[in-house]
């Protein structure tokens, strides 16, 4: 692992040192607590009854049987989460939900619109009688015909998931019910002139599955609803005030009466924005008067919250005869899952993000399907995007008989380059990381053997800014217990510490990092849209401005001087009017009881203005086996501009979690459904999420190009690594068999199914 | 009950309401998560070996056959507590202790200087095997002779507790071997020269027993210590920056690497200030590497934990001609229990301050004798003080011919009055509460019966001010989270809550507050001192000023103008340069999203510079029944200056509570102890703590002179209250049978020796 620094850094204390993460013992030794953990006086347990049918009316609930089972404390339906008249848009974090299809999608009303949807729950003092109730709950359905597919769901007869949904399009009102929730646009130039005019055209179909987050701890609630109407959620949640937003909208009920503390968090990913049990938890306990946990299986992990949508790209490129992009066009359907809101806005933001093309036309599709709501998912959309622009690319580079990297490069985006949807991008990372890619041993290795091939791809993500708040306190001996509101996926505690401990100068062990509780500390937006280390280290570090501006003030209080006459840098405190007195950090903290009392510093901050985007990008070599048509990733680089690495090795380790993600997108993942709408394979052992075995080592490359929206230069460096892998894989498998394959995943029988219809090698090498 | 309020209130809209308490329905329904209730993953269950013996030589303990006893995971004694060599002084809130007695007070070393001290400790699967290897440990014993009276351990060749420690006398080290720990005076003008000339002179000895706190909750302590050396402690503190000072004391171990999770408190009243279970549980859990859970039993509260000083007083006033009191001297030998540090110098600040007196000489003693380390237990040795002080004043009343009020109101203290260790008065209200006494009808209203009296005294408190901090996040619904670092006990959430809610203008309902733990919060002293109302207040009230100048900074940038355009009042904000343009606190909390960010407060002090000082008064009627000896309290009202009511039922329900244990300690409460020096009613049955069968109801009469150091005129109710009422019952015993009880508690034995030994009536009415 090395980093390609490009541009000369600041001198850092703290900053790109790999200390040791603040919460790794407790984690590493089975001490950190988790949702699953909490335990409370009185507890009940909950169970959930979930639509066995993918589209299914609700008829008719029978709890009769459930609710005098002995050891049962409550039994809830859809009528008692009351459904919304409301249609007001909800912003979740990362994805947003009308009100409506928010408590539609925490209990089933009138309809049921897949399988895994929730239609009752149960209360009970354990939960192996909560579960023997859910079986003495007798709902009549009427199965209606399910709809899955994006393409057919777009079809004109499909069966409609909402009777009433009308389309909108370009923003109007068509009137016309259909599965097709929403159809918008971005134009730049004129993308149909500047194809008339442009020399190579290329333009093809893509397919992706649906794929789920797959963290490994399922989701869990532990809800407490006070007579007086006080109500506190213990949750794994990727943000504890967007949870709390959400269960105030499903129930209701007053975000002042609210408390969410978040749990230890196992995996998120996007999939841990929305809330699934926590509102079921919270009626339950209301209604049982005592509080109740839940947790989901497997199963109901894959068929009741929400992966990333199955889509449907056409995507077309044009190049001049000097090579340059002139011309493109996409078309993307996502799936939306049963309720509208896919991520195909945020996919047709990112599809042609890696590319200075003046003319452009996106058309995106929002679509609904009798699947699982989809949810965000890293980077949300861009993989898609990703797998059918570079595959573009690929093409149209060995068509011109340029570098792949060099052909990106003559492309590529920079500082002023006008995106489709309007801004223009400011200082951004796409060239160095091109060029690292270039520099990089690895693009000239020579491959090993025969059906072996190396692709090349790279990926975007906006990244997000949004609010984060921090506390600080110092204690006595001069060490500093922080409160920050980002639930920490990925050692963000230990990333926002060393934020802290930087400005002050002080080493980062002497900083306690802590996860505040939605009454602990100032509104913070999810950990998600790769923002935590971002906004969340902002507000540390203008608490530790904070800090720093009152222990001036109190140094000055001691030696009897204006504050205007201390300096302080690297932890020591100095007077400018008497070079021989100083006092450290440590010795001013500890006298802090009798210059005034405590110091508390704090910072909040709204981070858009400061977002810096992200670029990923991958070098992958596979071999094929033409046999059976198993593609093995015999090596795989990444390279990412993190702006500025707070923590190299959880820089790292993102790149390498984004890629292992992408690998199993491109060759494993899929939701396999059978003709009647249902999920076959929800479970670990069926899904084939890739392991250790079937991964190669992933080396990383760190682009540093400075964000100077941010006082340090972080981008941030969660998602844009999941975007190339896919095509990336789809390039070297081309390479190695000559085959572009462009659906998801690339599994085995495809390859073999692709390989027995190749062409003469002649036509191939001509279309291709 | 009702309120005299003796200067013009400012006009509040939240502050002398009484709303219900935020944590009210929690706790009254059972839902409020207590010490006891704390649950973690892997829990063992801690047992402590307690000493049988008042005073022995610990010769050797063999844990060998607990450590082998199937189910235990951890045993330890002595040897891993590392005795201190340090005598360094830790301020422990109310109270102090050298790190040495410290240490050997949490688990004894060498010695077992009381019954119930702490010799060994078990951690195990289940309570059960904890308590079954407890009895499994084998510790030989040299048994001591014991000593457990105050004037006993002061006697030359009593058996010494501490063979190295001698008596500091007047700052100077005797260098002889004592139970005498310290010896020191106070000295005002010359007593001697006073008492020459002085018209009357009256001079009482008397005696009070040990009386604990009785809190309902008894102790507990739950702790985890991580392998790499950060330990959590969750426990019922009233401080929890205090419980991690001595943790990290005791155990030698850095506060940064502790936090310290105050859980909700069954009462305290000052014993629950120092630690006892936590640093055993801490080291049970790092020799274990088990989270460990610990709690007492009544009979280890009684025995293992600090009940207040018993002790012996000698009383010396002298008054001239016109009634002016002119000449004092007092003599107080406190018992420190097993450790030096009682409230022998608490009790002669207060001894005569609720009078001007010019010439006063006080000694006190503070002397070590074989019963627990005595703490901090209500206005901490005012109470025993007011005892003797009282009934000479009153005696001197009779004696002069004086009405008791005047008499008092003659010689009561003021704004100037100096005290006899030095400072002078403030502001403050002992006169007004005098006043308040003779204009109250139940002074003049007529006794019933025969065996009937009525007594009057006065008690004093100087209420502390110390360290406080609080934050506050403005949520989008207009609420606004809390966060202050003071366990609640009598409804400080509340009381703090409003002083936020009246300088926001905004009510008290849309205030959640919560108490932070130590890595939450800023540094915030012990609740205790009658200081949570006054300083967390402080802090509070500043953090609510915070969010006002940010608040009027978001109104400008929306409305475009200068902050200095913008007023707040009442919760409304609106704009000097157009009378039309308002926004309420609500409305422009919706809008912090979209104008930067969240907003929070944040608000610390140091308030000692700002304490007033608190009398407490009653009036009470007894019924005495000189068969039985029984003394029945008819009618009892009491007196206090709040210097503001934040809530005036939390204001009563102190006096009322202080009143209840004043009357506790006159008539029923000690520890009664065999000649081994033994306790022999360490239960409540045998106890007789008062319950609502023997007491009457407490009428309360709130008297305002606020205090000019606190911004809403608070003074701290808490403690006062508990002084006079011992010297009130001896009084309107004297008054109802002519017999003065000098002893405590005067109990039916006493009363009916003390008439057996009754004088002629006309040489008691010459005598007293």
């Amino acid at each position: 692992m090395s980093t390609a620094q490009t541009e000369t850094p600041k001198e850092f204390k703290v900053i790109g040192t790999r200390p040791i993460r603040h919460d790794g013992v407790d984690k590493v030794t089975g001490r950190a607590v988790y949702g699953a953990d909490v335990q409370l006086p009185g507890l009940l347990y909950g169970a959930v009854l979930r639509s066995p049918h993918a589209h299914a009316r609700i008829k008719s609930i029978d709890t009769s049987r459930a609710a005098v089972l002995d050891g049962v404390k409550a039994v809830i339906t859809g009528d008692d989460i009351v459904p919304a008249e409301s249609v007001e848009v909800l912003d979740l974090g990362e994805g947003a939900a009308n009100l409506k299809n928010l408590r539609d999608n925490a209990m089933a009303h009138e309809k049921a619109l897949y399988r895994g949807h929730t239609v009752a729950a149960v209360a009970a003092v354990n939960m192996h009688i909560a579960q023997e109730a859910i079986d003495l709950i007798d709902v009549d359905y009427e199965v209606l015909a399910p709809v899955v597919d994006v393409r057919e769901a777009m079809k004109e007869g499909a069966p409609l998931l909402h009777e009433d949904m009308t389309t909108e399009s370009l923003g109007e009102d068509t009137g016309k019910p259909s599965n097709v929730a929403k159809h918008f646009q971005f134009k730049l130039g004129d993308s149909e002139k500047a194809f008339a005019d442009a020399e190579t055209v290329i333009e093809r179909e893509f397919y992706t599955a649906t794929v789920h987050q797959g963290y490994i701890e399922p989701h869990n609630a532990t809800a407490k609803w006070n007579e007086d109407g006080h109500l506190t959620v213990w949750t794994s949640t990727q943000g504890a005030f967007s949870a709390r937003k959400q269960v105030s909208g499903i129930l209701d009920h007053p975000v002042s009466h609210i408390r969410v503390v978040p749990q230890e968090i196992g995996g998120g990913f996007g999939g841990k924005i929305p809330v699934y049990l926590e509102p079921l938890a919270a009626v339950l306990s209301r209604k049982s008067g005592h509080p109740v946990k839940m947790w989901m299986t497997r199963s109901d992990v894959f068929e009741g919250t929400g992966p990333t949508p199955g889509s449907y790209l056409r995507v077309k490129m044009g190049c001049n005869s000097s090579g340059r992009l002139v011309a493109a066009e996409g078309y993307l359907a996502y799936e939306a899952g049963a309720y509208p809101g896919s991520a195909v806005g945020a996919a047709a933001m990112c599809l042609f993000a890696c590319y200075d093309i003046p003319n452009a036309t996106i058309d995106g599709y929002d679509v609904v399907v009798n699947k699982p709501r989809s949810f965000a998912y890293r980077a949300p959309g861009s993989t898609q995007a990703a797998f059918a622009v570079e595959a573009i690319i690929d093409e149209m580079a060995r068509r011109l008989g340029e570098d792949q990297a060099e052909f990106r490069l003559k492309n590529a985006s920079k500082e002023g380059t006008r995106q489709v949807f309007g801004p223009t991008f400011p200082r951004i990372g796409c060239v160095e990381t091109l060029q690292a890619i270039k520099r990089h041993p690895h693009y000239q290795a020579p491959l090993a053997g025969p059906n072996q091939g190396r692709g090349i791809a790279i990926g975007f993500w906006f990244n997000a800014g949004m609010k984060s708040a921090a506390t600080a306190s110092v204690s006595d001996d001069g060490s500093v217990n922080l409160v920050e509101g980002s639930p920490d996926i990925g050692g963000s505690r230990t990333s926002i510490a060393m934020q802290f401990a930087e400005t002050l100068g002080i080493p980062v062990e002497d900083v306690n990092p802590m996860v505040g509780d939605t009454s602990e500390i100032g509104y913070t937006d999810v950990t998600g849209g790769s923002r935590t280390t971002l906004a969340t280290g902002m507000a540390a570090h203008l608490a530790a401005l904070d800090v720093r501006d009152q222990l001036v003030e109190r140094a000055a209080a001691l030696w009897e001087i204006e504050p205007s006459l201390v300096s302080y840098e690297q932890s020591v405190f100095s007077r400018s009017d008497d070079a021989t007195k100083t006092m450290t950090f440590k010795e001013l903290a500890g006298k802090l009881a009798e210059t005034g009392g405590p110091v508390m510093g704090k910072g909040s901050v709204d981070a858009d203005s400061g977002i810096g985007g992200s670029f990923a990008a991958n070098i992958v070599d596979v071999e094929v086996d033409p046999e059976t048509g198993k593609v093995r990733v015999t090596r795989f680089t990444v390279f990412q501009d993190a702006g500025r690495a707070i923590h190299p090795s959880y820089v790292e380790g993102q790149m390498q979690g984004g890629s292992v993600q992408g690998i199993g997108w491109a060759l494993n993942e899929e939701y396999f459904y059978n003709a009647s709408g249902l999920m076959e394979n929800a479970s670990f052992l069926d899904y084939r999420m890739p392991t250790s075995f079937d991964l190669p080592d992933i080396d990383t490359v760190i682009i540093e190009v400075p964000n100077p929206g941010h006082p340090f230069g972080v981008r941030g460096v969660g998602e844009a690594n999941i975007a190339p892998p896919p095509a990336a894989i789809a390039n070297a498998i081309f390479d190695a068999i000559g085959i572009r394959l462009r659906k998801l995943p690339m599994r085995p029988d495809r390859v073999v199914d692709a390989l027995q219809e190749r062409p003469s090698s002649t036509a191939q090498a001509a279309g291709l």
